[in-house]
């Protein structure tokens, strides 16, 4: 079976679309013109155009099938066939993508996913509840003392900011040794299962070695900023045991209603696939400026079935109000986490305030 | 010194531009309201905003400085200040970037750059000239006797496209070890220096691998698709002792007019500061999209004295035709290499076209 990709293009007509269409699938492969190729080069791997549809106002939609052995079962490459050079073209988005099983098998997707992460944090039958340890700037010891707060009061996740590297407010090692002893005295005092996500985002092999001291201080997720360590790196950081919850620094880049990669692909197809358990994304109402059918259609592409590729949660962020959590999941429904940072460091009791959060979730699923 | 970033923002009037300017600064560090942080992480971590000046337009250029510890001197940590999290907010550029000499230190940059390319490849005075094996879908012998003949006729780079990974037409190992012996065996028919530049571009671990079996087979140089393989992949890589000529796949997700990343200060400051020996862009006149002046201003950030950092050589590609290889090098200056690809194998002799245009760009040196 072909990967079948569906772009988005302008064209004047039918006929100009089309030809468009098989500029793109000659870029994205040989990057030479037709009349240049074997016909054998031109039959296997260069896309073929199967359709090519109206979508008014000059834009068509165009179906491209290509031969999964182009992308030879590569995160990278899998980028660059989606979009490398045509980003640098006008008017051009990766609209949505259909996976070929043996494709979807070797990328692999997510470890843990929805049902793997409800075991470590033993949270079921409800939507999840996460937070974020900030601001960058206050030392080691501050932020495991929140973390500890957070525990207390049941927030499953408990994660680093994203903005949270290896500064020197907060060395890496001595934080996450801090929070993660946090998390667990909490943990024993309440009987509970936090989890805390140290952000191990870095440089190719300071990333994996920040995963493996995580996982020997006894954390069982992180954090990755998934575009800027490269999609990629996601795999990398899973393949050490770790979950991840990957953040979508950077990929705003990719969101223009005219060119770039849709989100629910981004964030949903491409994110689950490189291995997240976890997605944030920005949800609407929020200080971001994604709509809510295009959140609603992040989550379906997360949890939709996907060959062998298991379901990974989506994880609405960026301002979402403590109040709101209620009515955001009626809307998405259990299989979500919320992310609720700034909203919480608002309140004046910090704990009393995360406790009513979590009072409030575990109610409904009553 | 602090780190100071020129954003072009949106706003009504001066008062709403610096507003804007100050949730930006906060976004990119704390990700909470002021009144929310102690007075010192306020005024150590949170960016200061020095300047809002009118652009015209309701757009407006603000200059926010941060500390250069944010960053903690990684790649991915940088990528996130700048441009993490406003990129999923509306009409923010960062246009350019002032750099601390502490932090372009600890980010190192190239290891070859303009002189050592030259050293490696004995070109000296002129322009290089650079041009690509393809396409995918060819055996990797047939590339090879490709790679023999564009070394014959003295192509001082001859690199593969930047679609081919692993596929089974020509998988990496086989292709690696018979370029490379093609490019010996022309160099000691002619005496010439031609470096043959495999694609290493991968997955985290399996690039690095794949630039240590390019090194064992003799290889001085690769290519890195920097952003599908992330950015620090570029320095993963260049720290195995390989100059790295990065591509620029999917790097027009950031080129809008009014959101983004610059192109002089992604594909210039951003792809150099990685560790990135030659640069590959989209010449105006090809198939892509960017101005004359962007690429003369990417060569400007590519070449530019930069603290400690050395030169990089700006790569003019993407459908530069033989026959304005002249013109291209009156334009840009003989600190160049020329990726000329498509164009030469339009020509029905390859060995002959590409002797005539060594010929043509030695004798503008003379």
């Amino acid at each position: 079976m072909d990967l079948r990709i569906t772009y988005h293009v302008h064209g004047a007509d039918h006929r100009a679309a089309a030809a468009r269409a098989r500029e793109i699938a000659l870029e994205q492969t040989v990057e030479l013109p037709s009349d240049a190729l074997s016909a054998d080069v031109a039959a296997r791997i260069v896309g073929r155009v199967e359709a090519v549809e109206p979508l008014g106002e000059g834009r068509w939609s165009s179906v491209i099938a290509y031969h999964p052995a182009v992308v030879s079962g590569e995160i990278p490459q899998l980028l660059n066939l989606l979009f490398g050079n045509v980003s640098m073209q006008a008017g051009v988005v990766v609209a949505s993508v259909d996976w070929p099983p043996e494709l979807l098998a070797s990328l692999g997707g997510p470890r843990y996913g929805i049902a793997g992460l409800r075991d470590l944090t033993g949270a079921r039958g409800r939507a999840l509840l996460c937070t974020a340890l900030k601001p960058l700037g206050v030392s080691g010891a501050q932020l495991a003392e929140r973390a500890y707060r957070f525990a207390l009061a049941g927030i499953d996740l408990v994660k680093d900011d994203h903005s949270l590297s290896d500064q020197p407010p907060a060395p890496f090692r001595e934080r996450v040794q801090r929070c993660q002893d946090a998390v667990q005295r909490a943990n024993r005092e309440t009987g509970g299962n936090t989890l805390y996500l140290p952000n191990v985002t870095s440089g190719v092999t300071a990333m994996l070695e920040r995963a493996a001291l995580a996982r020997r201080t006894g954390c069982r997720g992180c954090v990755v900023n998934a575009l800027p360590a490269g999609l990629d790196g996601v795999r990398a950081v899973a393949a050490t045991g770790l979950a991840v919850m990957s953040h979508p620094s950077l990929a705003g880049a990719f969101f223009h209603e005219d060119h770039g990669i849709a989100p629910p692909v981004l964030l949903g197809d491409l994110f689950r696939l490189a291995g997240s358990d976890a997605v944030i994304y920005p949800n609407v109402e929020g200080r971001f400026t994604l709509s809510e059918a295009t959140c609603a259609a992040i989550n379906a592409r997360l949890r939709a079935p996907l060959g062998s590729v298991r379901p990974s949660f989506p994880v609405p962020a960026g301002g979402i109000d403590v109040a709101r959590v209620p009515h955001w999941i009626d809307r998405y429904g259990a299989d979500t986490i919320f992310l609720v940072g700034g909203s919480l460091y608002a309140q004046p009791d910090l704990v009393a305030a995360a406790r009513r959060l979590v009072e409030a979730v575990r109610a409904l699923s009553r």
